[in-house]
């Protein structure tokens, strides 16, 4: 058996895409061979050259010959966000199995008829959610279950970047809900739920306020003008979880000094885990055990002891990096396609995920309570 | 000129109250004599004892005594809460100036009464709220005002311990509301309030929810019975300030490893700050400035450039500890008798403190936004 | 014009090698075409299983075949340190370029015949000081370069790892000095050396001393005899470098908790650098720069700012991992192939770091100072 | 009973002797009296103005009054060091206990002979190591001889400030040997030793190396003079301690960006332990105990677990400061005197320090192994 990937997109995560799945069957020995297929951008010649750096065989400009190209078993989707449905739908369509970037869609609604249409067509999906893929935060995740730290009882999440830090910088199509949909919810938030409900399990209500920072930007037309920003800069929830804890989601892409803050932290009964992206290889863990005098948060330094960090290294505190995390989930969703099993986290568990940040701009607008 | 202290109480604060303002006259040059006059506690023998380690001149068990003593000009009370406005209106009746543990009082109607009496009568006072007086804090407020980070357009805050984490640990009236009035928000969050607001000025409107983590506790009695915990093991707040700002305020006394978590971050259009008790003798500050290559979160170790830092140490990075916060709180009510001004935070100020907390506590339980 | 890859060895080092040049061309858009032609270990099955998990064209289970491959235009080396000279110099004869893990040999005497070999058939070579291709180091250097932090005067280094740290594990070849040669020497501190001379420039002389932490081990072959350990588990040495400094090395193999620590600090006459392995994609500065009161250790998270971390990911922050350097230290491998110059560090650098080890030993072993 | 005190010195140290005998006897429930019997300084209106503040009963411009003084006990000197030998000789002569602010004394012969002097007088000395009553430090060595780490193997300390790291900075006294002794090994290298000695034990031999980083000063003069510098700005030894382990001691006065580093790491062969007095609050245990994907480094905040920090404070977390540590060394002075036993470290402890340092400078002068 082997897999053949259809890449769209050779930007940031279309490079990730490529290097992971570039990558996985070399990291990985139980794979089937992954074949790089066909990889889509525009122009053409962009695509030909890139597919030429990444190794791949074919290269296109339309992605509705990429979706068609009976070598193509996975479409990978890694363009802009409004473009994810109608790509993920074709895709689908075809019987392809689908890896999306996150967010799935603008709206929550589009997102929704993804999931309908795979769900009826049986193909397998992926959601681009890298960080639940991490072996410090899979660890995370093994603690809880165990019950090394007892009953979680208590959730605290942060996610900041200062991408729309500068009130200096200009006003793009980011700015816009038509074309980006929401604002730090949707590049971050989204990310920082994934990570919640994996340690918490699925959110009933929340309450949320949102901030738009920076209410205009100067525009990049060389006008004086200034353009309106319509989406959030800063988001604030707090939670109620199905299992009875209460915790807080806050996130700003405005955020001087963040590059990749992506904190959580999950109160037990008998203890509390801590984990932060910006170090993403360490996992802090306080134990009421032993000694009260010899009690402390302890930094784990993740190594071959947090599956799968020995696929990449037998050396624990030597570190895996971003892409690693990518190869990660590429792996996970060949394995998924060959197994015959669903990959997580799939449109069913994603649209749990973006419900959330969906329900946070509700609730900000509308001023109450809002149920999931 | 001289100053007579009366002290009310010699346990965890109490000590911390003769500790202080035995040192404060040797710290700083400036500062009229302080007299020990007076020691209050119960029983008698205790009173005496405390007073020979302490060296006050004289010991009570009778606090109207304390309150009624010619030497005492300050009154400081640091009994349980719960006997906080009976002794402040007593000592402000009878012309003292008064020093008062935090919170003010069980209730805020309490609170208002012991300022209302205070401004009536034109005696000084000030609230216990000594995290404030950490030079780093102080440099903290000094760099908003300044326009380091320029202007001040996010908070985030966090007050965590563990002294209510074991599940447990016995039931106390610490649990019950008309004892204990409020629970992490009286002992913690009110602490965190006067650290956002000395950041970012007044809070405007806010919404909020509590937990109750351990519903009941095991009763100390020896009977197998539990005693229901009445107030909140856990809030979570959003905030909106005067100046346009939104924050977070969370708190929890059952966060395992937490000891004195008390963290605050400041997000500017220039650059962020940020701070946490548990290493208070530092100061972070991102810049957004200089080659971007060299940018970064740098850690600045309090010294002589943060007074009155210097008053205790000339040398940077040898640090202060908690009992010298107290020092410079206790010099700080003193200087403020001796110049006729109003010391900081009085009970006026600390009165804006503590009606968040308790905005906080009816924006959960009405589920409503509260405005204040 | 295209590069073909003869690899021998498939473990850790093995493993790592085989990502790295699969990756290459990949994540660099300005290689030629790296081909995986060979891949050489025994037994054969294995050679031929891991070649395909890898993706190489040819297996085999004689590294004399692999050597005389006319697709194999570089030999890399990564079987134990014994065997390394063999097989370089075989290499060499057969003109081949050569990418040789660290130390290159296990005494100075081999390694010199094996940079004269290489010098004299003008092939390209490389040795596997892998840290030192870390954006963050890079970065250290040329702040250093550029005079950021003055005239550097001082340096610090520390290499350890606890993989000889429990008394009771066996005794291996490790221990014995004809088979393993130097101890903590080989297997870290010339990874530290690697660093300093990068940072300070080349050492002139030294002092040290060794120790033998476990001075035997528990032989596994079931009795209860016990074998010899003859090489350093740690080692320290006071070093005088070219440009008037002086400095430290340290390093222990028997250093519980130390996972990968690698730790360097340059004093300089307007700042220090800070950087430390363990945190890889961190770089502390400090500058005695603009008011003192905001003078702090900076934090600089990597990011595009740092190349090549922008061949991997455009978002500071998201962190490379240790493969990552891999994948850095052969494209330069390849890059300097290509264009005809001098990789760095050739066998001519990597001797200089190795002389430096040796060095110490006689100087622990004799007790005199060492001229370098 | 009770202790009169009789201080020499109000600067830095003078300051700090004067808050912790103040405060000593308030903290500690078990102290006798301690009268601030008399304060010595030049000229004498300081000495009386600082006598007001600190509380002294009387004041003098001369040391050997306040030496004669029959209501001093204790005589406290913290004058620069090239006054220590003289003060104590006469102090002890007396028949006063004697508290000498470290180094001893310049050199080795003049420490030798106070310490003759006080051992054949039977007076109580202590010097002022303040470091050594940190709490937490005071728990490593309460660890170390608790098993608790096994073995200890290995040391590592550093010491670093950057008072002298400025190139511009003017010469002083402080460069001239025969005004300053020693000088990064004087300053901060003896507390360093004092540190080693703790956990470790006696050292039994080293070599070593210094270095003048900047070899001229500017003079003050206004001329464009400069002063040469004789003493050493950076100092590294490697050491073998009587036990058998080795390990190494750096010192740098001209380490910009270090206020007050003094960091120091035992090996053991169950563990490790590390403290940084940059943080003086914490201390890194790593056990190899437990399930090793959950080992790591934890980071023990202080409480009242680590005696006597409760006397302090009953709620972990707070945090001592660098005064509080003073207070402690006053009251073990004290009470080692009511108590009729040696104080730690007494003359004889601390001449074993100072003999470390002193062995350092003769062996980097002399090039050559120095025994203890």
């Amino acid at each position: 058996m082997s897999v053949g990937l259809g890449l769209i997109g050779t930007g940031f995560m279309g490079k990730a895409h490529a290097l992971a799945y570039r990558a996985a069957g070399a990291v990985f020995g139980d794979l089937p061979e992954i074949r790089l297929a066909c990889l889509c951008d525009t122009p053409a010649d962009r695509a030909a050259a890139m597919a030429r750096q990444f190794g791949f065989s074919r290269a296109t400009d339309d992605w509705r010959a990429l979706v068609a190209d009976p070598g193509v078993d996975i479409v990978a989707i890694t363009t802009p966000n409004a473009l994810h449905q109608e790509m993920a739908l074709a895709a689908i369509a075809a019987g392809k199995h689908v890896h999306c970037e996150k967010p799935m869609a603008l709206g929550l609604a589009e997102a929704e008829a993804m999931e309908r249409a795979a769900t009826a067509k049986g193909v397998h999906t992926i959601v681009g959610y890298n960080y639940i893929h991490n072996p410090a935060f899979t660890h995370a995740t093994r603690l809880i279950c165990d019950g090394v730290i007892g009953r979680p009882v208590h959730f605290r999440g942060a996610v900041d970047e200062d991408y729309q830090a500068d009130p200096d910088l200009a006003w793009t199509w980011r700015a816009r809900r038509a074309d980006a949909g929401l604002g730090t919810l949707g590049d971050l938030g989204c990310h920082l739920v994934s990570l919640a409900c994996g340690l918490m399990g699925p959110v009933k209500s929340l309450i949320a306020d949102t901030q738009i920072i920076h209410a205009t930007r100067p525009l990049a037309d060389g006008s004086d003008g200034r353009g309106e920003v319509e989406n959030e800069d800063a988001a604030s929830a707090i939670l109620r979880f199905v299992n009875g804890a209460q915790g807080t989601l806050v996130s700003s892409r405005s955020a001087w000094g963040r590059k990749n803050k992506l904190d959580v932290e999950v109160h037990g009964t008998k203890g509390m885990i801590a984990f932060s992206q910006e170090r993403m290889n360490e996992l802090q863990l306080y134990l009421n055990d032993g000694p009260r005098g010899q009690q402390g948060f302890r930094t784990i330094l993740t190594g071959p002891e947090h599956p799968p960090y020995g696929a990449f290294c037998p050396a624990p505190g030597h570190q895996l990096g971003f892409g690693d995390l990518k190869t990660i989930e590429a792996a996970n969703f060949v394995r998924a396609i060959a197994a015959g099993t669903p990959a997580y986290p799939s449109f069913s568990d994603a649209l749990a995920f973006e419900a959330v940040i969906h329900a946070i701009d509700v609730s900000a607008r509308e001023g109450r309570r809002v149920e999931l």
